[in-house]
């Protein structure tokens, strides 16, 4: 099933989509907001999967869904927690510093705790105060799990990832050479996320959910041309539940919890960096990878970071070239 | 007035605390939740302080307050981050390992973003997988804060202080160095924390809350024996507005987040490393504190961390002695 959040007060008003994200049903007479599904799922999810069907075949009311009116699935959540599953961006950050990644970076994930205070909605622009900041978009794969139990295992972490999403990970570049250097991690540099319109359970994806990851291309638009085309089940170190499972070492994760991805990153087909689109390449999920491969190539970055008046889009499409999580669009502005 | 959440659900049930934080009367008719009311304080906040004056009155009926039965005052949050305003510790960190603390760290403060999705109630065990990963408690002083704009000044910060409360922030010591090795920041090394029983508004601390801090000692007890008597308002680089400031920097706070102070530390009566209690001194809020004195003072740390079976009590006690906060108690069991 589908579903999303409409704007309605502070965690939005939960409705069911159909499948070609064309037409919704109100659910909240199952659950108000999708926060409150989480915390019950074991009774909401087969009520709602129910009127999911019932939507799908036209036996219940529906209305026109327009993507702009939904918030990000989850307006806030308790735990927004996000891996970096694309060693091959790792390893360009290095590379274009020339340092080397440490062997355990391919067999401990990296992650790092993000606010999960208020998210943007998938069409809100992204307020910016200061170009120096670096602001750059993140194009990933998220996760909505259950009730995690601590030190679960990757094989049953997979279980409970109930969710998928998209994500832009808005990141402020300028900052985080700063922040890391302080050594508590990012936080300035991380402002609000924006998510999918559309949250979808792993079925919905078929053949293209396997081994923990999705087998399609997320799709990156910057400004009307085409970014990024990286095959999201290429060139992942680790996947969702290996993810879920490091998040749970030492702790159990509630029902709401995100776990993302890591921007999305693909070599390149003689296994360097990877090519631009336009040059016949898959393609980039940020701009501070075409800036790293620039430095790598030619001793300094050409590509600018995003200004006010810059936009992005990211989606994803199925086989038959549908869309399938709706599209985040998002337009940079002065704060 | 002192505000508490009795356990219930996943959020608990709002109640009003005697200032003696002996009866309360339950003020779900107002909001069920703690976080409910943040998300309405305007609104909610005078219907409160009104139960409250009923409460002191006894012009309500009343139940006895267990603090046993108290959750943290917000089970689970939108957002916990965590400042380090107390550089007294962090230069026995670096001194410990014979590192320069960065100019820098006197003005910008350090802050991580913590786990929110579940935290421990005051009375829970803290449950321990492994004593390799040297469980330590830190003793803190937290705030939450209602909807703070972006970009919000220092000053301006500290009006959107609405609670206060005590923290024992659990850390998993063993873990750090891998941790901050990646560059991520803390997240495996940072299990859930537990908040003090109840909740208070700034005014119930009177000429105790001055200049964003409060000019009392933090009690922590470990093992029945008295660990630290750290004055609160001593040697804080930054304070609680400043703090919220920091974090409001590039994003707004949703109403509901808390922001830490980071481990309470005082330098020695000669500005040197401070002394044990039962020497005089105000001792310590962490272990990691005496193990950094007794590295530097004989090349190694003697205390050890926490097992399965040690106890730490953390309250603060007004000028007459009397409890403001209830006790956080708890005990590391094996997990």
């Amino acid at each position: 099933m589908k579903l999303a959040s409409l704007k309605s007060g502070r965690d939005g008003k939960l409705v069911v989509v159909s499948k070609d994200v064309t037409r919704y049903c109100a659910a909240d007479n199952i659950a108000p907001t999708l926060q409150a599904a989480l915390d019950n799922w074991a009774e909401c999810a087969p009520k709602l999967e129910a009127l999911a069907r019932d939507v799908e075949h036209e036996a219940v009311p529906c209305q026109r869904f327009h993507e702009r009116e939904a918030h990000s699935p989850l307006p806030r959540a308790y735990q927004w927690a996000d891996g970096s599953a694309y060693i091959n961006h790792v390893e360009l950050v290095r590379k274009a510093r020339g340092a080397e990644v440490p062997d355990s970076f391919y067999h401990d994930p990296l992650m790092y705790q993000g606010g999960s205070d208020g998210f943007l909605a998938p069409r809100d622009d992204i307020p910016l105060k200061d170009t120096a900041w670096g602001c750059d978009m993140e194009g990933e794969v998220a996760c909505i799990v259950d009730d995690v139990p601590m030190g679960v295992s990757s094989e049953d972490a997979a279980g409970h990832i109930k969710l998928i999403m998209l994500v832009n990970d808005v990141s402020l570049r300028g900052l985080i050479p700063g922040e890391l250097a302080k050594g508590f991690g990012f936080f300035q540099s991380k402002p609000p996320s924006a998510f999918s319109p559309v949250a979808i359970t792993p079925d919905e994806l078929g053949d293209a959910w396997s081994k923990g990851v999705i087998q399609l291309p997320l799709k990156i638009d910057y400004n009307g041309e085409a970014f990024g085309r990286p095959e999201v089940g290429e060139d992942a170190t680790f996947n969702l539940p290996d993810l879920v499972a490091h998040a749970a070492k030492t702790r159990p994760l509630t029902a709401g919890t995100i776990i993302g991805s890591g921007t999305i990153s693909n070599k390149g087909a003689d296994g360097g960096p990877g090519k631009p689109v336009a040059e016949g390449g898959a393609g980039y999920a940020c701009i501070a990878e075409i800036r790293m491969i620039e430095t790598i190539a030619d001793g300094e970055a050409k590509t600018r970071f995003m200004q006010p008046g810059d936009s992005v889009k990211i989606w994803m499409d199925d086989a038959d070239g549908h869309s399938i999580f709706g599209a985040i669009e998002q337009d940079v502005v002065q704060a």
